[in-house]
């Protein structure tokens, strides 16, 4: 069904378009990198170990193999010419903010520029750096962060372990993409170490609540949808796949105990905002389009602010591991797919607007807990433990029900296509004890 | 109790030093008047009908009886020096985030400006504009919007509507102060329409939900508290009042028909996300402080990171007028007082952090709705006309359940003073028909 301009393929003709773009950064080429040209996702940088002012400055940037590329050098000395300066803000805010049009100025022009038989090799080179001797920050400044609820078995699950398999999912659910608002101010990129927060904790033992550092502290793997394109009031679905800018992998770290006791009637609060941890590379849309799949069949009819024109999800692997402080090796917990949500990003985005609240460049979405249908595709640790009633053992022989301090999680996200992947890097934290 | 270098005063030393200061303006001395030298609130301006560039742009202002003062083109000519340029953003953030020093120095400096037998006054009548010729904007940039639920007769009235009297008062509602994140892009500065939003309504005779206009479209008389002084982890109650910049009222428009299907289990959303309306001036703490009062006796023991050290809360008087557009006069709906709240903005910017969660300057605390006991001290519709059953019927004869296109509701705040009043303007919207 076309829409405004735009034609929507099928599944298997997506997939039959599907191959390597070559590039002449050669690490860029083999088949286990996740970033080949095919991918040019957007990070912001600056060189570890810099000592001058201008190495130690943030910089837009993009990963192409094992390098960034210092794409707000390139654009200060023309090799990149938008139009208007986009890419000197130490974060991709000005470009997002840009619309379509520049989104895909900047793909074609690096595309150019990294492609194999590019004119232009020497000028990236002197503004390349290895990965490694990369540091890596929030690649967008966040002005406002949503947390949906819109995995099926992620909700199933909790809502069976709270109210039994009957009353597992609330009577508004298939209607539309429940949500709510989270906060911004705690989002950090990958990397950044997670205090264990302190709350009020209720047991049904005592009278009265305690204040004391969260036991039942746990993870929610999530996708992170970027708006771009500012809105201010409602959007169709197709509008809302229009003006998102790119994804991220999403950590929604929940401290469970603060959340049961705070979360009636008004939602979760403290529980939720000591910190949300992002990959530090939004992947943009045309790097994802060949991966594009539709969302499961209804079982309700949609109202139409929710119709979608086409596919609107992805096929995107996703992995959580966990490692203790003790180990030597992580241990993957859970391996599922973004497929599994049961509402896309723009149908969140669609539905967000449809009070007329206006959505903004900078906006974040988190898709919700993305779980499968069988035990080890489950995305949170409340669910792999089946709310500590079922402690898993990890590669080190040790158990867990929710996190220890000094456990490092790790999420990990890929689209495969053929003989490339497109990554997303990783999405980690570490947890600290409380400081109290 | 003094703690951090302060003393916290009794309610009657605090009220015997509460007397009008004169100006030379003579308005600012009628005792009618919201602006005495007493107040000063900030704000920001244009020039009504200006046609210069300099005239048409955004500048922060103080109100001054009759008048609003340019503090912009002050700072400019040198006539305030507060060190760096704080004044010149077009807003008030860049104060706000110097902190508490700077403050007290721009509010010593006002004082001498206008204080009666100020040699200065020729600099500032030329500063000085009619509040008539002035548009007013946003004072200040919101970063993130909560919205709390501290009323203890509001959460008991709908407790009741919706539970019954004997579970009104969820069980943590005594222990914490409930909130939740409400959305920053939505908050709107006084006089701004409000149109009417769309969303998802659930009729208990129908098996789906329909998408159409909320039928069910309320207010809620709240105050809003700035935070000037951000913080990165948790702060005490002291630390959290000094950290406040100011107040103004605040009207968060509600969809009730939206929220009652939405809400389940994650909290209200889009029920919220039309509007929050503010009024245009900021009155600072120190205007503010001879009107201290302390918030009620407590039915259970709050555990440390909620206890006060002082009295947190100010005695305001506020009120609630409704006009249709066919009446010449509007209705005062509600009559009640800032000091009914259970827990004060201190403390609820206490809990805010107490998970760790960054504040910053420009967040905006909503008190929640602010009932008194009595029947005509509601708050909201939702409680006047008891969850629609009981129609109010206005000085024009016409009645009301809900909001209804065309109508303009105002609310206002002032405290009390010997001869002289603290007030807030007003904060006023009115209903805009649905876009479709």
């Amino acid at each position: 069904m076309p829409i405004a301009g735009r034609v929507w393929i099928n599944n298997s003709t997506r997939q039959a378009n599907n191959m390597l773009e070559k590039s002449w950064v050669e690490s860029a080429n083999n088949p286990d990198s996740e970033f080949p040209l095919n991918n040019l996702p957007y990070g912001v940088f600056s060189e570890a170990g810099g000592t001058s002012g201008a190495e130690k400055k943030r910089r837009c940037c993009v990963a192409i193999g094992k390098h960034v590329l210092d794409v707000a050098t390139l654009e200060r000395n023309g090799t990149i010419n938008l139009g208007d300066p986009l890419l000197q803000a130490g974060n991709w805010n000005p470009l997002m903010a840009a619309g379509p049009e520049r989104w895909q100025a900047l793909r074609d022009r690096l595309k150019q520029l990294l492609g194999a038989g590019s004119s232009e090799r020497n000028v990236c080179e002197a503004a390349m750096v290895d990965t490694s001797n990369a540091n890596l920050y929030m690649p967008f400044e966040v002005c406002e962060f949503t947390d949906f609820y819109s995995g099926k078995h992620h909700a199933t699950n909790v809502g069976t372990m709270f109210r039994g398999p009957e009353n597992a999912l609330p009577p508004n659910w298939l209607h539309m993409p429940i949500g709510y608002n989270g906060r911004a101010s705690s989002v950090v990129v990958s990397g950044t170490d997670i205090i264990r927060p302190q709350g009020q904790l209720k047991s049904p033992q005592y009278e009265n609540p305690i204040f004391a550092p969260s036991r039942r502290f746990d993870i929610e793997l999530e996708m992170g949808a970027i708006v771009g394109t500012a809105s201010s009031g409602p959007v169709s679905v197709a509008e809302a796949d229009d003006n998102i800018f790119g994804y991220v992998l999403l950590n929604d770290w929940s401290a469970r105990d603060i959340q049961a006791w705070e979360y009636q009637p008004l939602g979760p609060f403290q529980a939720k905002a000591t910190a949300t941890s992002i990959s530090p590379w939004i992947v943009t849309k045309p790097a994802l389009e060949p991966f594009r799949v539709s969302t499961p069949p209804r079982e309700v009819p949609l109202l139409k602010h929710l119709q979608e024109p086409g596919p609107l999800l992805y096929d995107i692997d996703l992995s959580v591991s966990l490692q203790p402080a003790s180990a030597n090796q992580p241990t993957t917990l859970c391996r599922t797919n973004f497929s599994e949500m049961y509402f896309s990003p723009a149908q969140q985005l669609a539905h967000h607007s449809s009070s007329g609240c206006p959505m903004r460049c900078g906006d974040l979405l988190g898709s919700g807990t993305i779980s499968g249908a069988e035990k080890h595709q489950r995305g949170s640790l409340l669910e792999l433990s089946w709310g500590g009633k079922e402690p898993l053992t990890l590669d080190s022989g040790e158990t867990r029900t929710f996190l220890e301090d000094g456990d490092t999680v790790v999420l990990k996200g890929k689209s495969r296509g053929k003989g490339y992947n497109i990554g997303f890097g990783s999405c980690s934290g570490r947890i600290m004890a409380t400081k109290v």
